[in-house]
């Protein structure tokens, strides 16, 4: 059923599994412990940063894989991408998985993409089992959006910190945290120009796609433990904040996956990434559902559409902010 | 239902809109009618070449968006992707669009990628009318898998062509040529590293999808009008039809939209590129399956996973093949 932008589910689908992978400074944070990849190799074995990304996204997806009850069986489809050019690192990964492969980009809102697709085609019957991925890797994303690591750039305040991570998450009819609803957001770019200031590109379209999910579906903030944007960082954290507020939503709730994953000790205005929201998503966030820690939560993963191409040729960043709304097994049974 | 890798649609979402766009070269080429974009300048008014291929994009799907029937209204999601680093070229098309966005990366595979997810949306009712648009530009094309044209590159004759070109479908319950059928294919690479014969490295993902298909749902390929192919060229057209003879399979009516698009004028193996069979399907087979002249078809997009980046990394390249049966009106009436 569609209440304006959002698709509420009819059978819910759960997170039956998921895992989450991490390099070493992720390994380091406060949530160290979340990490089913426990890697301190950032290279991952390989000789490219490239190719250490895909493999840590392949044998997170392994890993996750390897979690599914007996009963369920192999997944139909997996949907997955990443920030490398052509999404490399999720398309090279799928190489060793016999498993047909549909590849997104959403950039760093991927994850939410991913799971809300396969929550869509598990809910419509098109699949019987489906997983979602997203990776990303510091090294591969510096030369990729910014400059080669060697060069030794200097980092400006507002910039956020590419996680070294991967989360995958397999959605199936079973036992697990529920998928109640998704929203696939719409393209918003305000004129923000600063590739080392992707928050404050991608705010303005985490407040609406917010702004319209609790106008569609008459909820309000409060009614969940959490509502989780991707990699706002400090600086599109607050502009979050703000832009809400205009819109007379005040969202007392509100964590950040890029301020939770190294918590104090992060770089700048914190972390970014699409293995960001990934990896605390399927470490973090749904492991609290499954214990009962928490009943409801919204996760938003926000995306900045640009490119080093277009930084270059003097564009403006547009942003993009899915949601995917999941709620534990208890507070289905109460709903 | 499912059978084997094939998603059988229950409700057959029809092709309501359609529109194809395409630069001078593709003007000039045998379907040059074919196109509801015909613009002769390549720049497309823009000062960049990514900038024009987003829109090129653009005016094709507000194209399509043009023509869909008052009753149905405007799509509830778009799912758009194309060749550029970072799929910007789809990313900044959708600024101007007020429409909830899902990016795919699918290389030359995602139309039928997008076109597969937005019948699936329709099918299970979780969007009343979904588009599905996939774009690339000639120009953009080569400075990011090859050299920038001002290098005078030498080309060599297992190369293909990157078709300036975008197609666009928007999917509803109404008239038109209807999906029944979808199949999102598996990732294979049996070690081709040239970027200059991407026909050979996508043969066997097309192989292994078609095969998987006719096994799931006993269909023979006689039983269709045509079976189309995105961009195998010349070269990897040849190699499809030896590994489909291996499996004893014999495609009698095979065409390959990098073959059809330029015909006799075709550099090298062909065409290629995401809006080749973007724009032969939203352009020329569609309306033949409107018209009535043709009842059944298979419509199969192959991508090359591969980066420029990856490919200086001496990295073999994966290829893909997605699926889409597509069948005139009068077809479905009598199934």
């Amino acid at each position: 059923m569609r209440k304006g932008d959002v698709i509420v589910l009819e059978h819910l689908p759960a997170a039956v599994a998921y895992a989450a992978g991490g390099g070493r400074r992720e390994l380091d944070g406060p949530l160290g412990s979340a990490f089913d990849i426990a890697e301190r190799d950032t290279r991952f074995g390989q000789k490219t940063w490239e190719m250490a990304e895909s493999e840590l996204a392949r044998r997170t997806l392994e890993t996750a894989f390897g979690k599914v009850p007996h009963d369920i069986g192999t997944p139909d489809v997996v949907f997955a991408g990443d920030l490398q050019c052509q999404c490399t690192a999720s398309g090279y990964a799928m190489r060793s998985e016999d498993v047909p492969f549909a590849g997104l980009y959403g950039a760093c809102s991927t994850m939410a993409e991913s799971a809300a697709l396969a929550a869509c085609l598990v809910d419509g019957g098109f699949a019987a089992c489906a997983a979602a991925m997203a990776s990303s890797h510091f090294c591969a994303a510096e030369r990729q959006f910014r400059t080669p690591l060697g060069y030794g750039a200097k980092r400006t305040p507002t910039a956020q910190w590419t996680v070294t991570g991967a989360g995958a998450v397999v959605l199936a009819s079973g036992r697990g945290p529920r998928v109640r609803a998704v929203q696939f957001g719409r393209v918003r770019d305000l004129g923000v120009f600063d590739a080392s200031n992707m928050g404050a590109a991608m705010a303005p379209a985490a407040a609406e796609t917010l702004v319209r999910y609790f106008d569609a579906t008459g909820e309000t903030p409060d009614a969940f433990d959490a509502v989780y944007t991707g990699d706002l960082g400090a600086v599109g954290s607050n502009l979050l904040g703000s832009l809400l507020e205009l819109e007379g939503v005040r969202l007392q709730n509100h964590r950040d996956c890029g301020l939770e994953i190294y918590g104090r000790t992060a770089p700048g205005s914190g972390a970014s990434g699409a293995g960001c929201s990934a990896a605390v998503l399927c470490g973090h966030i749904l492991p609290m559902l499954a214990r009962g820690e928490m009943r409801r939560v919204l996760f938003l993963a926000t995306g900045a559409l640009m490119s080093q191409t277009t930084s270059l040729q003097g564009e403006s960043i547009p942003g993009v902010a899915h949601l995917v709304e999941f709620c534990s097994e208890e507070a289905m049974a109460c709903s």
